[in-house]
């Protein structure tokens, strides 16, 4: 199936916020959800951006049941490492279920480390939930490791209340 | 014990590299460090810099053995979450032995978190490894969760050959 993968710009917040609200559905955490379109357009579309996006869309002929040709993406934002340097963090990564073995998500994760090397970074990161067999298994596929697993890092957050008493001088 | 936290500079860039240094020695993994001053330097601290950095110090009467005021740094950048938008990320947060237990650690911390909340970010997320228990005691006596243990979600990574071959188009 014909698709293409290309940057994200502010129009596309409206599918992205669709498709993060699809994807929390799947890992069963809509009740997390907070973020909206507004956020998105203007959490990564002004100056210094929180994060970049990449989108998958397919042409007007394989367009989805529900009639939506942006079927996939990716967000991502640099970050880090104090052992290894420039990084770049993959936050989400997301095919919609009928374009899902078709090369789109291996496309969009591929882009990701692209930017990445570009700009001088080391390594990609990201977490996957651990019961997501087909995720973890696609991940190791690419020559991804478990860090958590292998060296024993947990992922922390301090978030709300805590975060706000967190931050008392 | 007197001390301050303050904005990193770049003249804090050998200092923190000798930090990095002594935490990746407990962490066990000096073998994985990379990051040079010249790194810290180029990264942090030109436009558009990969993170920042706060170092906390203590006057001339209290300098370490070694003869070292600056005793104890954190590194973070911002990030973003997909559910809750804005977030800042803790790469390191070290405080050199003979100064622990002084709320020195808490108080790089709670800057870090301060600074977050200033820039609308709702959660901080940092790792830890697993067998440090002081510091996950620490880290949970603050009101933050173990989203591993939790939900699930493990920390994975893509580097080198890896990396290079998944940008292959």
């Amino acid at each position: 199936m014909d698709f293409s993968i290309r940057a994200a710009n502010v129009e596309d917040c409206k599918d992205i916020a669709r498709m993060i609200t699809e994807l929390a559905e799947y890992e069963k955490v809509t009740d997390q959800v907070k973020i909206t379109q507004r956020d998105l357009e203007q959490d990564g579309f002004s100056k210094n951006p929180f994060f970049h996006g990449i989108i998958a869309e397919v042409p007007e002929q394989h367009k989805s049941k529900e009639g939506h040709m942006k079927i996939g993406y990716a967000l991502y934002f640099f970050s880090y490492s104090s052992w290894m340097g420039r990084a770049v963090f993959m936050e989400d990564l997301y095919v919609m279920p009928e374009y899902r073995g078709k090369g789109i998500g291996k496309a969009l994760m591929s882009k990701v480390a692209q930017l990445g090397l570009a700009a001088g970074c080391h390594q990609l990161n990201f977490t996957v939930l651990d019961w997501n067999k087909s995720s973890v298994d696609f991940y190791l596929h690419q020559g991804c490791t478990d860090v958590t697993t292998d060296m024993g890092y947990h992922y922390m957050s301090c978030k709300g209340e805590a975060m706000e008493h967190l931050a008392q001088p």
